[in-house]
């Protein structure tokens, strides 16, 4: 195989960079049998230039200015893993300007500015690839964007944070609180000193945002994204999740609705015998419910080094691959072509249908239970199963399940239900999701 | 979007290709704004014209003639599901000597006949798109092929036929033979009157053996694959691999080994906490390790009518998309570049490793197992567990699982234990797969 190499320049040579640059390297071979030509990183920049010197080892140029390397003329793709949003959509931006395809990892930056980046690429004619940007290694942008073109998505639910999903699964295996299994998780690595992106669930929710903008054919608009977190979360409401039959899980959740979509991320309890249930660890899962295809599920490692190298590497592949096509036939960056976008918003979370999950201090004495009954009855929210915990010095634990309701009805049956005189305190509410078919 | 639309050629519109008429009917609008252009089902060919007619109601040509609408001039791509080897093989050949793109879901005729197909379609420059032929609606190929190529891909394991999955899933949870299991998925539709391709395996190693190929860049060799089915599982034996920790699937396995690769399907223990292990009924996963990646899994429905049809017309937009691209830079058919695919052979069964699950039925004297130890170790094979099961009327079953050995050494070892005075009968030999990282 004698075809020109393509040539890649990387910006940020860390944790995802260096896993990029050693896949590269050691997988050449197979990498070029695949993509029909070499793939060779020939320019990196990164703010620490020794670091990067040392990993390189004079096998590419490097230099701490990243707009010269997206200026290169001997570049064809850059590859960006500085993350963040300012810089990153800069060097994006000018990177598509210069006529360059580029792979990138950010899905903040997507999230946030994708519409702008993806009308600049097409009207560039050049692809902007970010399989690495949901969910690591898991190739769901493809199966979403390609895989399942059939189908219309009816709802796509994913495990797609894992640090959180291995903060949830540390408090359920060994009953730990949140706090202290955050920081054990910051102990392992798995959670950052600053963990507030992950535990709050905007990561979870950069990526929601745009697996919704596949599956729907609708614009990026995660400012819409109704977004919590697992701070709140106490053991037991996982254990009284896993009594009534569920698992507590963080779900990025975009579902098609009448006039409009579901956008959210949010604890969820879902059936502990569903396959998602049993998604543990730091590992992701993504489900996908298709009209044509029912339930499919895509699982694996959503980060780390090389696991997400996994992902940025198939991209280059990719483009490697198609870059000789013409941009009207080429896979459009979003799945549908973009002058096939529809201006659907994502519905207020208020507009948001679920089932829920309740627990509330009452007085234990006669009645208290008609009285929330009558409340829920009152917003025609019904009531799917009730367990009462140990009543102890005059005071029960209530923790319910209802049936599907709106989240507005929800909102207004919490606050009637707290100004009873038997509640004490607040109405902890959990969102549930059957995951049926 | 006026864009002139591709004209599809189906041949069969059988259970399958009902289920194409159909999806692409119902999601037209949404297949169109994903593949760029309207995709049309103009032609259609079926032994059963009457009741083609009736499916299509005059919105496409039908003809009892497949040759006709695979050489009529104005259809762009055949979509072959008729299945079988012979007129298959005849119809594809003389769709891509036509230059027409083709889509099959015929798994038997690529294992068999897949070399010289793929050949014939690189050298006329057309696609032969075939998701649709392993794990219905799950985008496996399309993960293989694109998704994880940055990885050296180690081995593929896969639920891969749906039929067995519900028979061994009725065995385990309901304790029934195989034969009763069987009649009643005959009775359901999960099973067809002659089973024979499903119970025996042969379904699963003409998947197994297409992701071989596609997994390390290897010819396709159905002919080298090694093919066990499931007709002689026990009930015992589903128990004791549960009490062993263990649950009993039939998985189509593809290792990478020095030298070559293994290719086999055959009723495998793996462990019960594995999330594969909990892949029920009729459903199918594969999970696949590659070196950066890791384990990634995928899931979904293996079969029926609209799951194969997701999968058929995921392919025809993938067409209609690259179409235009010129051939050499398309996506190549089997993963690799055709001229970088490698000469190498599956190994013969003998070859392979595995642990494994013995069961005999032994006198129940003293020095039974010192004499079965001693033979084992002397084929330098150790015991990982033991359980003796319940001696009556002098007699006692054994239940073993041995550490990884050489499949000729077992058969040496097995060979060797029959022929002790003490061992009533044959062996029951089951493979065990760790799917360990």
């Amino acid at each position: 195989m004698t075809m020109k190499a393509m040539q890649v320049g990387l910006l940020g040579i860390g944790t995802v960079g260096g896993g990029t640059w050693r896949v590269l390297q050691r997988n050449a071979e197979e990498i070029t049998r695949r993509a029909g030509r070499p793939i060779r990183i020939t320019r990196v920049a990164d703010r620490d230039v020794e670091r990067a010197r040392a990993l390189t080892a004079g096998a590419a140029e490097v230099t701490d200015d990243a707009f010269a390397v997206v200026r290169a003329p001997d570049i064809d793709i850059v590859v960006e893993l500085i993350g963040g949003y300012t810089l990153a959509r800069e060097l994006v931006l000018a990177a598509i300007e210069a006529g360059k395809h580029v792979v990138t990892a950010n899905k903040a930056l997507l999230a946030v500015h994708g519409n702008e980046i993806f009308a600049r690429a097409q009207e560039r004619g050049v692809m902007v690839a970010f399989e690495a940007a949901v969910a690591g290694g898991i190739p769901i942008i493809k199966a979403l964007r390609e895989g399942l073109t059939a189908n219309r998505i009816e709802w796509v639910a994913g495990i797609i944070n894992g640090t959180t999903n291995y903060i949830l699964t540390q408090m359920r295996e060994r009953g730990v609180t949140f706090a202290q299994a955050l920081t054990e998780a910051q102990q392992l690595g798995y959670a950052e000193a600053d963990p507030t992106f992950d535990v709050e669930g905007i990561d979870a929710a950069h990526k929601a945002t745009l697996m919704a903008s596949i599956a729907f054919g609708v614009p990026i608009q995660f400012e819409r994204a109704y977004v919590e977190g697992i701070t709140r979360i106490e053991p037991r409401d996982v254990a009284y999740a896993e009594e009534l039959g569920y698992r507590l899980k963080l779900l990025g959740i975009a579902k098609r609705r009448e006039g409009g979509f579901e956008l959210r991320v949010h604890p969820t309890l879902v059936p502990a015998d569903h396959l998602l249930a049993n998604v543990n660890g730091a590992m992701n899962a993504v489900l996908v419910k298709g009209d044509a295809v029912g339930q499919t599920m895509f699982y694996g490692k959503g980060a780390g080094a090389e696991p997400t190298a996994s992902a940025v590497i198939a991209d280059l592949v990719d483009v490697t691959r198609l870059h000789t096509a013409d941009p009207e036939h080429r896979v459009p960056h979003l799945a549908f072509q973009p002058d096939q976008v529809r201006e659907v918003a994502a519905l207020p979370i208020e507009e948001c249908r679920t089932a829920s999950y309740l627990r509330l201090a009452v007085a234990d004495r006669p009645g208290v239970l008609a009285e929330i009954t009558r409340v829920l009855a009152a917003e025609e929210i019904s009531i799917a199963a009730m367990i009462q915990k140990a009543p102890a010095c005059g005071r029960a634990e209530i923790v319910m399940t209802t049936h599907e309701a709106c989240e507005a009805a929800m909102n207004r049956a919490i606050a009637a239900i707290e100004t009873l005189p038997a509640v004490q305190g607040a109405v902890t509410r959990l969102r549930i999701e059957p995951l049926a078919d």
